[in-house]
Protein backbone atom coordinates (compact mmCIF):
# COMPACT_ATOMS: atom_id res chain seq x y z
CA UNK A 1 0.00 0.00 0.00
CA UNK A 2 1.30 3.24 -1.42
CA UNK A 3 1.00 6.32 1.35
CA UNK A 4 -1.70 7.87 -0.41
CA UNK A 5 -3.66 4.92 -0.61
CA UNK A 6 -3.31 4.56 2.94
CA UNK A 7 -4.55 8.00 3.64
CA UNK A 8 -7.43 7.04 1.86
CA UNK A 9 -8.41 4.21 3.43
CA UNK A 10 -11.58 3.95 5.29
CA UNK A 11 -9.62 2.36 8.33
CA UNK A 12 -9.66 3.68 11.73
CA UNK A 13 -6.53 3.48 12.46
CA UNK A 14 -3.53 4.28 9.74
CA UNK A 15 -1.63 1.49 8.31
CA UNK A 16 1.20 0.57 9.90
CA UNK A 17 4.97 1.18 9.35
CA UNK A 18 6.39 4.75 8.11
CA UNK A 19 2.93 6.19 7.53
CA UNK A 20 1.98 5.62 11.46
CA UNK A 21 4.91 7.31 12.21
CA UNK A 22 4.03 10.19 10.17
CA UNK A 23 0.76 10.55 11.68
CA UNK A 24 2.06 10.51 15.04
CA UNK A 25 4.75 13.01 14.23
CA UNK A 26 1.99 14.96 12.72
CA UNK A 27 -0.16 15.10 15.95
CA UNK A 28 2.88 15.45 17.91
CA UNK A 29 3.87 18.46 16.18
CA UNK A 30 0.21 19.88 16.29
CA UNK A 31 0.12 18.90 20.20
CA UNK A 32 3.50 20.95 20.93
CA UNK A 33 2.25 24.02 19.03
CA UNK A 34 -1.04 24.03 20.78
CA UNK A 35 1.23 24.05 23.85
CA UNK A 36 3.26 26.79 23.16
CA UNK A 37 0.46 28.60 21.38
CA UNK A 38 -1.06 28.27 25.29
CA UNK A 39 2.43 30.01 26.54
CA UNK A 40 2.85 32.70 24.15
CA UNK A 41 -1.05 33.66 24.09
CA UNK A 42 -0.70 33.80 28.38
CA UNK A 43 2.38 35.82 28.24
CA UNK A 44 0.95 38.39 25.68
CA UNK A 45 -1.94 38.89 27.18
CA UNK A 46 0.17 40.54 29.94
CA UNK A 47 0.65 42.94 27.66
CA UNK A 48 -2.85 44.00 27.13
CA UNK A 49 -3.62 47.97 27.66
CA UNK A 50 -7.12 46.41 29.34
CA UNK A 51 -7.95 43.62 31.18
CA UNK A 52 -11.09 42.98 28.37
CA UNK A 53 -8.19 42.51 26.21
CA UNK A 54 -6.13 40.45 28.61
CA UNK A 55 -9.02 38.22 29.26
CA UNK A 56 -9.66 37.54 25.60
CA UNK A 57 -5.98 36.60 24.82
CA UNK A 58 -6.09 34.43 27.87
CA UNK A 59 -9.23 32.79 26.56
CA UNK A 60 -7.55 32.14 23.48
CA UNK A 61 -4.54 30.35 25.47
CA UNK A 62 -7.42 28.35 27.09
CA UNK A 63 -8.98 27.33 24.01
CA UNK A 64 -5.69 26.08 22.92
CA UNK A 65 -5.45 23.70 25.87
CA UNK A 66 -8.51 21.83 24.84
CA UNK A 67 -6.77 21.25 21.51
CA UNK A 68 -3.76 19.92 23.07
CA UNK A 69 -6.07 17.48 25.10
CA UNK A 70 -8.27 16.10 22.09
CA UNK A 71 -4.68 15.92 20.51
CA UNK A 72 -2.91 14.23 23.19
CA UNK A 73 -6.09 11.52 23.75
CA UNK A 74 -5.83 10.90 20.21
CA UNK A 75 -2.11 10.07 20.20
CA UNK A 76 -2.85 7.59 23.29
CA UNK A 77 -5.50 6.29 21.09
CA UNK A 78 -2.78 5.21 18.64
CA UNK A 79 -0.87 3.86 21.48
CA UNK A 80 1.41 6.39 21.21
CA UNK A 81 2.97 8.12 23.97
CA UNK A 82 2.22 11.77 23.62
CA UNK A 83 5.37 13.37 25.44
CA UNK A 84 7.53 11.42 23.38
CA UNK A 85 5.40 12.44 20.11
CA UNK A 86 6.28 16.14 20.60
CA UNK A 87 9.30 15.82 22.20
CA UNK A 88 11.49 15.89 18.78
CA UNK A 89 9.49 19.03 17.78
CA UNK A 90 10.44 21.40 21.20
CA UNK A 91 13.73 22.74 19.84
CA UNK A 92 11.97 23.94 16.66
CA UNK A 93 9.06 26.03 18.32
CA UNK A 94 11.24 27.11 21.42
CA UNK A 95 13.41 28.51 18.89
CA UNK A 96 10.66 29.89 16.57
CA UNK A 97 9.28 31.68 19.62
CA UNK A 98 12.53 33.06 21.19
CA UNK A 99 13.33 34.81 18.14
CA UNK A 100 9.62 36.19 17.76
CA UNK A 101 9.07 37.39 21.10
CA UNK A 102 6.50 40.39 20.84
CA UNK A 103 7.90 43.30 22.19
CA UNK A 104 4.01 44.85 21.96
CA UNK A 105 0.69 44.54 22.69
CA UNK A 106 -0.16 44.92 18.61
CA UNK A 107 3.06 42.70 17.77
CA UNK A 108 1.06 39.64 19.98
CA UNK A 109 -1.71 39.91 18.13
CA UNK A 110 -0.06 40.11 14.79
CA UNK A 111 1.94 36.73 15.30
CA UNK A 112 -1.55 35.05 16.48
CA UNK A 113 -3.21 35.90 13.89
CA UNK A 114 -0.11 35.20 11.13
CA UNK A 115 1.01 32.24 13.24
CA UNK A 116 -2.19 30.43 13.36
CA UNK A 117 -3.53 31.16 10.24
CA UNK A 118 -0.35 29.97 8.09
CA UNK A 119 -0.52 27.03 10.66
CA UNK A 120 -4.29 26.14 10.47
CA UNK A 121 -3.99 26.57 6.22
CA UNK A 122 -1.14 24.12 6.33
CA UNK A 123 -2.03 21.06 8.50
CA UNK A 124 -5.65 21.39 6.81
CA UNK A 125 -4.18 20.73 3.67
CA UNK A 126 -1.78 17.89 5.40
CA UNK A 127 -5.09 16.65 6.97
CA UNK A 128 -6.42 15.43 3.62
CA UNK A 129 -3.93 12.83 3.66
CA UNK A 130 -4.61 11.30 7.04
CA UNK A 131 -7.23 8.60 7.77
CA UNK A 132 -10.46 9.83 8.42
CA UNK A 133 -10.64 9.91 12.45
CA UNK A 134 -7.19 12.13 12.34
CA UNK A 135 -8.13 14.11 9.95
CA UNK A 136 -11.72 14.84 11.34
CA UNK A 137 -9.90 15.49 14.58
CA UNK A 138 -7.49 18.16 12.78
CA UNK A 139 -10.22 20.19 10.81
CA UNK A 140 -12.30 20.39 14.18
CA UNK A 141 -9.08 21.40 15.89
CA UNK A 142 -8.22 23.91 13.51
CA UNK A 143 -11.78 25.89 13.32
CA UNK A 144 -11.27 29.35 14.33
CA UNK A 145 -12.63 30.41 17.31
CA UNK A 146 -13.14 33.78 16.89
CA UNK A 147 -9.14 35.00 17.26
CA UNK A 148 -8.84 36.29 13.64
CA UNK A 149 -12.01 37.95 14.12
CA UNK A 150 -10.31 39.76 17.62
CA UNK A 151 -6.85 40.30 16.28
CA UNK A 152 -8.02 42.23 12.88
CA UNK A 153 -10.65 44.69 15.20
CA UNK A 154 -7.34 45.34 17.33
CA UNK A 155 -5.06 45.72 14.52
CA UNK A 156 -7.16 47.43 12.40
CA UNK A 157 -8.33 50.14 14.65
CA UNK A 158 -4.77 50.97 15.83
CA UNK A 159 -3.83 51.10 12.12
CA UNK A 160 -6.36 53.56 11.55
CA UNK A 161 -5.94 55.28 14.56
CA UNK A 162 -1.68 56.46 13.67
CA UNK A 163 -1.07 55.03 10.02
CA UNK A 164 2.61 54.56 10.62
CA UNK A 165 1.74 51.60 12.70
CA UNK A 166 0.96 50.07 9.46
CA UNK A 167 4.87 49.66 7.76
CA UNK A 168 6.05 48.43 11.46
CA UNK A 169 3.58 45.85 11.76
CA UNK A 170 3.61 44.91 8.08
CA UNK A 171 7.82 44.33 7.96
CA UNK A 172 7.47 42.33 11.76
CA UNK A 173 4.53 39.92 9.66
CA UNK A 174 7.71 39.04 7.35
CA UNK A 175 9.89 38.12 9.97
CA UNK A 176 7.25 36.02 11.22
CA UNK A 177 7.05 34.47 7.89
CA UNK A 178 10.38 34.15 7.18
CA UNK A 179 11.44 32.50 10.87
CA UNK A 180 8.47 30.31 10.49
CA UNK A 181 9.57 28.88 6.92
CA UNK A 182 13.03 28.58 8.73
CA UNK A 183 12.13 26.37 11.09
CA UNK A 184 9.59 24.19 8.70
CA UNK A 185 12.75 23.19 6.39
CA UNK A 186 14.65 22.62 9.43
CA UNK A 187 11.54 19.54 10.51
CA UNK A 188 11.04 18.80 6.60
CA UNK A 189 14.88 17.93 7.03
CA UNK A 190 15.19 15.95 10.65
CA UNK A 191 11.51 14.09 10.31
CA UNK A 192 11.69 12.03 7.13
CA UNK A 193 8.44 10.15 7.67
CA UNK A 194 6.17 12.94 8.17
CA UNK A 195 8.14 14.91 4.90
CA UNK A 196 7.12 11.94 3.15
CA UNK A 197 3.81 12.24 3.82
CA UNK A 198 3.30 15.60 2.56
CA UNK A 199 5.20 14.95 -0.64
CA UNK A 200 3.62 11.35 -0.83
CA UNK A 201 0.50 12.51 -0.40
CA UNK A 202 0.83 15.35 -2.58
CA UNK A 203 1.67 13.70 -5.31
CA UNK A 204 5.06 15.13 -6.60
CA UNK A 205 7.08 18.15 -5.75
CA UNK A 206 5.16 19.96 -8.19
CA UNK A 207 2.44 19.54 -6.44
CA UNK A 208 3.90 20.55 -3.55
CA UNK A 209 5.08 23.68 -4.72
CA UNK A 210 1.16 24.41 -5.53
CA UNK A 211 0.56 23.53 -1.97
CA UNK A 212 2.87 26.00 -0.69
CA UNK A 213 1.94 29.02 -3.33
CA UNK A 214 -2.04 28.42 -1.99
CA UNK A 215 -0.25 28.72 1.77
CA UNK A 216 1.18 32.26 0.38
CA UNK A 217 -1.97 33.05 -1.39
CA UNK A 218 -4.01 32.69 1.69
CA UNK A 219 -2.08 34.33 4.05
CA UNK A 220 -1.26 37.75 1.56
CA UNK A 221 -5.25 38.02 1.53
CA UNK A 222 -5.15 37.84 5.27
CA UNK A 223 -3.03 40.20 5.88
CA UNK A 224 -4.51 42.85 3.75
CA UNK A 225 -7.90 41.61 5.86
CA UNK A 226 -6.14 42.94 9.05
CA UNK A 227 -5.22 46.19 6.93
CA UNK A 228 -1.10 45.42 6.28
CA UNK A 229 0.47 44.29 3.57
CA UNK A 230 2.42 41.27 2.53
CA UNK B 1 -33.92 45.20 54.93
CA UNK B 2 -30.48 44.14 56.54
CA UNK B 3 -27.94 42.89 55.04
CA UNK B 4 -28.61 39.62 56.13
CA UNK B 5 -31.64 39.78 55.10
CA UNK B 6 -31.09 41.10 51.71
CA UNK B 7 -28.47 38.17 51.20
CA UNK B 8 -31.48 35.76 52.65
CA UNK B 9 -33.95 36.99 50.26
CA UNK B 10 -34.77 34.54 47.06
CA UNK B 11 -34.69 37.40 44.85
CA UNK B 12 -32.82 36.65 41.29
CA UNK B 13 -30.90 40.05 41.76
CA UNK B 14 -29.31 41.72 44.60
CA UNK B 15 -30.91 44.16 46.64
CA UNK B 16 -29.96 47.65 46.09
CA UNK B 17 -28.06 50.18 48.04
CA UNK B 18 -24.49 48.93 49.77
CA UNK B 19 -25.46 45.25 49.10
CA UNK B 20 -25.25 45.75 45.08
CA UNK B 21 -21.86 47.40 45.38
CA UNK B 22 -21.10 44.38 47.94
CA UNK B 23 -22.15 41.59 45.26
CA UNK B 24 -20.12 43.46 42.46
CA UNK B 25 -16.97 44.13 44.62
CA UNK B 26 -17.46 39.93 45.27
CA UNK B 27 -17.31 39.40 42.14
CA UNK B 28 -15.39 41.95 41.08
CA UNK B 29 -12.52 40.44 43.63
CA UNK B 30 -13.58 36.74 42.40
CA UNK B 31 -13.23 37.38 38.58
CA UNK B 32 -9.86 39.56 38.84
CA UNK B 33 -8.57 36.91 40.95
CA UNK B 34 -9.05 34.54 38.46
CA UNK B 35 -7.62 36.12 35.75
CA UNK B 36 -4.35 35.91 37.70
CA UNK B 37 -4.95 32.52 38.90
CA UNK B 38 -4.41 32.03 34.70
CA UNK B 39 -1.49 34.07 34.74
CA UNK B 40 0.21 32.67 37.79
CA UNK B 41 -0.31 28.88 36.51
CA UNK B 42 0.45 29.69 33.03
CA UNK B 43 3.50 31.41 34.01
CA UNK B 44 4.64 28.13 36.52
CA UNK B 45 3.66 26.06 34.07
CA UNK B 46 7.19 26.84 32.30
CA UNK B 47 8.70 25.64 35.81
CA UNK B 48 7.42 22.37 34.80
CA UNK B 49 10.16 19.32 34.00
CA UNK B 50 8.22 17.25 31.73
CA UNK B 51 5.64 18.76 29.02
CA UNK B 52 2.68 16.43 30.44
CA UNK B 53 3.27 18.80 34.37
CA UNK B 54 3.53 21.56 32.21
CA UNK B 55 0.05 20.34 30.15
CA UNK B 56 -1.50 19.84 33.68
CA UNK B 57 -0.80 22.95 34.73
CA UNK B 58 -2.12 24.66 31.50
CA UNK B 59 -4.85 22.66 32.18
CA UNK B 60 -5.78 24.16 35.03
CA UNK B 61 -5.03 27.71 34.41
CA UNK B 62 -7.50 27.18 31.19
CA UNK B 63 -10.48 26.50 33.86
CA UNK B 64 -9.80 29.78 35.51
CA UNK B 65 -10.77 31.24 32.17
CA UNK B 66 -13.98 29.15 32.16
CA UNK B 67 -14.78 30.51 35.70
CA UNK B 68 -13.90 34.11 34.38
CA UNK B 69 -16.08 33.89 31.97
CA UNK B 70 -18.75 32.86 34.19
CA UNK B 71 -18.17 35.67 36.78
CA UNK B 72 -18.03 38.38 34.24
CA UNK B 73 -20.88 37.78 32.69
CA UNK B 74 -23.14 37.73 36.00
CA UNK B 75 -21.48 41.24 36.41
CA UNK B 76 -22.82 42.26 33.36
CA UNK B 77 -26.11 40.57 33.97
CA UNK B 78 -26.44 42.82 37.24
CA UNK B 79 -25.74 46.01 34.93
CA UNK B 80 -22.12 46.46 36.42
CA UNK B 81 -19.23 46.61 34.17
CA UNK B 82 -17.06 43.72 34.73
CA UNK B 83 -13.17 45.84 33.83
CA UNK B 84 -14.90 48.96 36.55
CA UNK B 85 -15.79 45.80 38.88
CA UNK B 86 -12.43 44.32 38.54
CA UNK B 87 -10.25 47.35 38.81
CA UNK B 88 -10.06 48.25 42.90
CA UNK B 89 -8.42 44.91 43.31
CA UNK B 90 -5.57 45.18 40.63
CA UNK B 91 -3.05 46.11 42.63
CA UNK B 92 -3.69 44.07 45.56
CA UNK B 93 -3.50 40.83 43.72
CA UNK B 94 -0.67 41.79 41.71
CA UNK B 95 1.53 42.69 44.76
CA UNK B 96 0.82 39.62 46.05
CA UNK B 97 1.80 38.03 43.10
CA UNK B 98 5.13 40.01 42.28
CA UNK B 99 6.00 39.21 46.12
CA UNK B 100 5.09 34.89 46.02
CA UNK B 101 6.69 34.48 42.80
CA UNK B 102 7.63 30.65 42.95
CA UNK B 103 11.29 30.02 42.19
CA UNK B 104 10.73 26.54 40.98
CA UNK B 105 8.43 23.53 40.00
CA UNK B 106 7.06 22.67 43.97
CA UNK B 107 7.32 26.28 44.90
CA UNK B 108 4.32 26.52 42.11
CA UNK B 109 2.33 24.01 43.12
CA UNK B 110 2.49 24.29 46.23
CA UNK B 111 0.92 28.08 45.98
CA UNK B 112 -1.57 26.78 43.79
CA UNK B 113 -2.58 24.87 46.28
CA UNK B 114 -2.58 26.52 49.12
CA UNK B 115 -3.98 29.86 47.66
CA UNK B 116 -6.67 28.17 46.14
CA UNK B 117 -7.33 26.21 48.84
CA UNK B 118 -7.89 28.92 51.09
CA UNK B 119 -9.71 31.43 48.31
CA UNK B 120 -12.33 29.01 47.83
CA UNK B 121 -12.82 28.46 51.53
CA UNK B 122 -12.86 32.12 52.04
CA UNK B 123 -15.87 32.58 49.21
CA UNK B 124 -17.79 29.62 50.16
CA UNK B 125 -18.40 31.31 53.39
CA UNK B 126 -19.20 34.74 52.08
CA UNK B 127 -21.09 32.78 49.39
CA UNK B 128 -23.80 31.75 52.08
CA UNK B 129 -24.56 36.05 52.09
CA UNK B 130 -25.61 36.33 48.69
CA UNK B 131 -28.57 36.14 46.43
CA UNK B 132 -29.72 32.34 45.41
CA UNK B 133 -28.34 32.73 41.47
CA UNK B 134 -24.74 34.64 42.84
CA UNK B 135 -24.37 32.16 45.28
CA UNK B 136 -24.79 29.10 43.09
CA UNK B 137 -22.51 30.55 40.88
CA UNK B 138 -19.63 31.22 43.61
CA UNK B 139 -20.04 27.95 44.65
CA UNK B 140 -20.14 26.16 41.30
CA UNK B 141 -17.00 28.08 40.43
CA UNK B 142 -15.11 26.81 43.34
CA UNK B 143 -16.02 23.59 42.85
CA UNK B 144 -12.48 21.88 42.77
CA UNK B 145 -11.58 20.84 39.46
CA UNK B 146 -8.54 17.94 40.46
CA UNK B 147 -6.11 20.81 40.64
CA UNK B 148 -5.50 20.11 44.37
CA UNK B 149 -5.68 16.12 43.70
CA UNK B 150 -2.46 16.86 41.29
CA UNK B 151 -0.58 19.33 43.36
CA UNK B 152 -0.38 16.87 46.18
CA UNK B 153 0.72 13.76 44.09
CA UNK B 154 3.72 15.91 43.12
CA UNK B 155 4.47 16.92 46.28
CA UNK B 156 4.18 14.31 48.24
CA UNK B 157 6.06 11.84 45.94
CA UNK B 158 9.28 15.46 46.27
CA UNK B 159 9.10 15.25 49.77
CA UNK B 160 9.11 11.10 49.69
CA UNK B 161 12.24 11.33 47.77
CA UNK B 162 13.80 14.44 49.65
CA UNK B 163 12.53 15.14 53.01
CA UNK B 164 13.98 18.26 53.51
CA UNK B 165 11.92 19.57 50.48
CA UNK B 166 9.10 19.73 53.06
CA UNK B 167 10.52 21.89 55.43
CA UNK B 168 11.45 24.48 53.08
CA UNK B 169 8.11 24.04 50.95
CA UNK B 170 6.45 24.54 55.09
CA UNK B 171 8.56 28.01 55.27
CA UNK B 172 7.29 28.95 51.52
CA UNK B 173 3.75 28.16 52.34
CA UNK B 174 3.88 30.03 55.68
CA UNK B 175 5.31 32.50 53.75
CA UNK B 176 2.21 32.50 51.35
CA UNK B 177 -0.45 33.07 53.95
CA UNK B 178 1.32 35.94 55.46
CA UNK B 179 1.46 37.70 52.82
CA UNK B 180 -2.15 36.82 51.82
CA UNK B 181 -3.41 38.11 54.66
CA UNK B 182 -1.91 40.87 54.67
CA UNK B 183 -3.28 41.76 51.07
CA UNK B 184 -6.77 40.69 52.63
CA UNK B 185 -6.80 43.25 55.51
CA UNK B 186 -5.85 46.16 52.97
CA UNK B 187 -9.35 45.04 50.86
CA UNK B 188 -10.65 44.54 53.86
CA UNK B 189 -10.19 48.35 54.68
CA UNK B 190 -10.44 50.04 51.42
CA UNK B 191 -13.74 48.34 50.53
CA UNK B 192 -16.44 48.81 53.25
CA UNK B 193 -19.33 47.53 51.42
CA UNK B 194 -17.48 44.02 50.83
CA UNK B 195 -16.23 44.36 54.57
CA UNK B 196 -19.26 45.41 55.84
CA UNK B 197 -21.17 42.36 53.94
CA UNK B 198 -18.76 39.86 55.65
CA UNK B 199 -19.20 41.54 59.22
CA UNK B 200 -22.74 42.15 58.67
CA UNK B 201 -23.18 38.78 57.12
CA UNK B 202 -21.78 37.04 59.64
CA UNK B 203 -23.27 38.57 63.06
CA UNK B 204 -20.43 40.45 64.45
CA UNK B 205 -16.87 40.41 65.53
CA UNK B 206 -17.00 37.16 67.25
CA UNK B 207 -18.93 35.59 64.21
CA UNK B 208 -16.58 36.65 61.95
CA UNK B 209 -13.31 35.12 64.27
CA UNK B 210 -15.35 32.31 64.30
CA UNK B 211 -14.63 31.96 60.37
CA UNK B 212 -11.52 33.18 60.58
CA UNK B 213 -10.71 30.31 62.43
CA UNK B 214 -12.58 27.42 60.18
CA UNK B 215 -10.25 28.59 57.22
CA UNK B 216 -7.17 28.32 59.34
CA UNK B 217 -8.19 24.84 60.33
CA UNK B 218 -8.90 23.88 56.88
CA UNK B 219 -5.91 25.18 55.87
CA UNK B 220 -3.62 22.92 58.40
CA UNK B 221 -5.36 20.14 57.26
CA UNK B 222 -4.72 20.69 53.82
CA UNK B 223 -0.98 21.12 54.52
CA UNK B 224 -0.92 17.65 56.59
CA UNK B 225 -2.94 15.97 53.45
CA UNK B 226 0.31 17.72 51.33
CA UNK B 227 3.16 16.00 53.83
CA UNK B 228 3.69 19.62 54.64
CA UNK B 229 4.09 21.25 58.43
CA UNK B 230 1.37 24.06 58.97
Amino acid sequence: MTLQEAALSTADTPAPGTDRQAVVDLLGVLAYGELTAFDRLAEDARLAPTLTGRAALAGMAAAEIGHYRRLRDRLTELGADAEAAMAPFVPVFDTFHARTKPQTWLEGLVKAYVGDGIAADFYREVAQLLDPPTRDLVLDVLADGGHADFAVREVRAAVAADPAVSGRLSLWARRLVGEALSQAQRVAAERDALAMLIVGGTGDLSALAALLKRITSAHTARMQTIGLSG
